[in-house]
């Protein structure tokens, strides 16, 4: 069994978050009491993964109710500011601000948490029908690479691309998975190979720069990955690392799949070329472990997130179905 | 100045390496006093890079000879099953074997290391030579990305990929460098960038997944790496992660170098299909400084090398010259 990685505990009023920086060596969580915390957890990375950050943030919102209209709006300005890229978080902050605007003063934090958990409901639900989509993709014997973790930890649970592999193996198939680490955070190797043996899938890690060689020395079938933020014309912002992957996935003729609840859609943006990408601290690359790769003097760039463009996307699975080009998402 | 990464000392009558393991943090050197050190060294990267594992080998096999030609014979074979990839490790021991042929039991020692300096000071030569040559190709400001570490201490001294940037800038041009982390061992990260940093260039790291975006985003004028066997057909096997490389270095129009010595050719083997890929452990990948990115119980693929194949590569650089497809070395 996996681990929840977002817990409302109703008895004590307080947000849980599994600390996926701590995996998988350790399974400990941490405890939100207000929003501020819900925001540093965001920022820091303890919950990641768009609709994670969303879910989280709709809770940390709820966390401000107590004291009142004023600190809800305070709540979710700060919310905002914590990480630019993943759209789910501005798509559930605004959910939030709307059901706020309906909320009655006395019943402000249950009303507010009865949207959280809508929110998170139905992300889990969108992730199931997605991952029944998704699977119909894949041959009754299918081994798949993915990237970074889009997995049931990385959303309100079953996951997006993990998911569709879930919900290919409840439908009778065997699925064998190759993992891309992931650099700078390792979310591949720490994460999805982690969830993903714990869940008793077959799963092999490579390094990010052996995904081609990879497809020329073996039968993939498909590249499946999440995304944190899908332009209407289908380019798609992921973890770094994903643009590179789908030139060599188009490279060898693997279809390449990105999914995503509709969530992560914003149709308000024509093209990738429009997704605000979040440069990182330098830390992340220099650091591993107690390690230090390069002195401090070397510079580093730290980009999150990369932008697949549509071109190299095969299809966009959600929940309402299997997109393909020319992609036109309102 | 750089410390010399392989050093015969003449007084004490032993092999003296860099140890390239401790790099960045430590500077030490370890002391090979026979040649079955000098395999290890080899096998564990206390010295790696293929024109260093050849210059290395040889003086390895020198350190045999006070025990007699039967022992140089072995110490031949030790050494040829340390690496498999690098061809410029047999060619080096070819080159001993034939001497050892010619040399007189009375001077059997310093014929063989008359033998090793000769490949180790015609590697820096051909290390210059092949900078000229390169550095030609390069624009008077030029922005180039390399990939683990071809430099001055993964060969005799100068470098190969490292090397064409040294010549370039002796030859006035202005060099911004990009380098590649290169998972797993990360010599991007800690002989690349030291390296380069140490010398006065300009040099900023990135992830390897990073090279595709970071070739859309800002204008790359080259990709140059080294080589460690190129077939007859040009294809060219060098450290894992350089096959997708050279992928998006297409995709983006990028052109894309190999530079090596000769020694590094193999006529005899008509395409990368055949070249050997070394294997190694695990552990290269699952564990980073102290730490472990994913349990013991995951399975991780972990090939040394891969093969660009020739079609993908614009130029193949060598004292020689620049040479371009159809390749056909012999």
């Amino acid at each position: 069994m996996l681990p929840n990685a977002i817990v409302w505990n109703a008895r004590t009023g307080v947000l849980e978050l599994l600390d996926q920086r701590a995996l998988p060596g350790v399974e400990r969580c941490v405890v939100c009491r207000d929003a501020e915390e819900a925001a540093q957890a965001i920022e820091n990375m303890t919950v990641r993964g768009a609709p994670a950050i969303g879910i989280a943030a709709a809770y940390g919102v709820a966390l401000a109710a107590p004291r009142g209209r004023e600190a809800v709006v305070a709540a979710m300005e700060r919310l905002a500011r914590t990480r630019p890229t993943a759209v789910n978080l501005f798509g559930a902050l605004s959910r939030m601000r709307s059901r706020l605007e309906s909320a009655p003063n006395e019943a402000l934090q249950e009303s507010l948490l009865d949207e959280a958990r809508r929110i998170h409901d139905g992300d889990v639900e969108a992730n199931r029908r997605l991952g029944r989509h998704g699977a119909a993709l894949l041959p009754q014997k299918a081994a798949v690479l993915t990237h970074c973790n889009a997995g049931a930890i990385a959303t309100g649970g079953h996951g997006t691309a993990l998911g569709i592999l879930r919900s290919a193996r409840e439908a009778g198939k065997t699925i064998q998975v190759y993992a891309d680490e992931t650099r700078p955070r390792l979310q591949g190797a720490r994460l999805t190979a982690w969830e993903l043996a714990r869940d008793g899938f077959d799963v092999t890690l490579i390094c990010d720069g052996m995904a081609a060689a990879l497809m020329k020395g073996r039968k993939i079938d498909a590249v499946i990955v999440g995304a944190d933020r899908i332009a209407a014309n289908g380019d798609t912002a992921n973890k770094t690392g994903t643009y590179m992957l789908a030139i060599a996935a188009a490279a060898h003729g693997v279809p390449f799949y990105a999914a995503a609840p509709r969530s992560t859609l914003d149709p308000s943006l024509p093209s990738g070329a429009e997704i605000p990408i979040e440069v990182r601290s330098d830390q992340e690359v220099r650091r591993l472990f107690d390690g230090q790769s390069v002195p401090e003097a070397v510079k580093i760039w730290n980009p999150a997130f990369d932008v697949t463009p549509a071109e190299l996307i095969t299809a966009i699975i959600t929940e309402d179905g299997v997109f393909r080009a020319p992609y036109r998402f309102v």
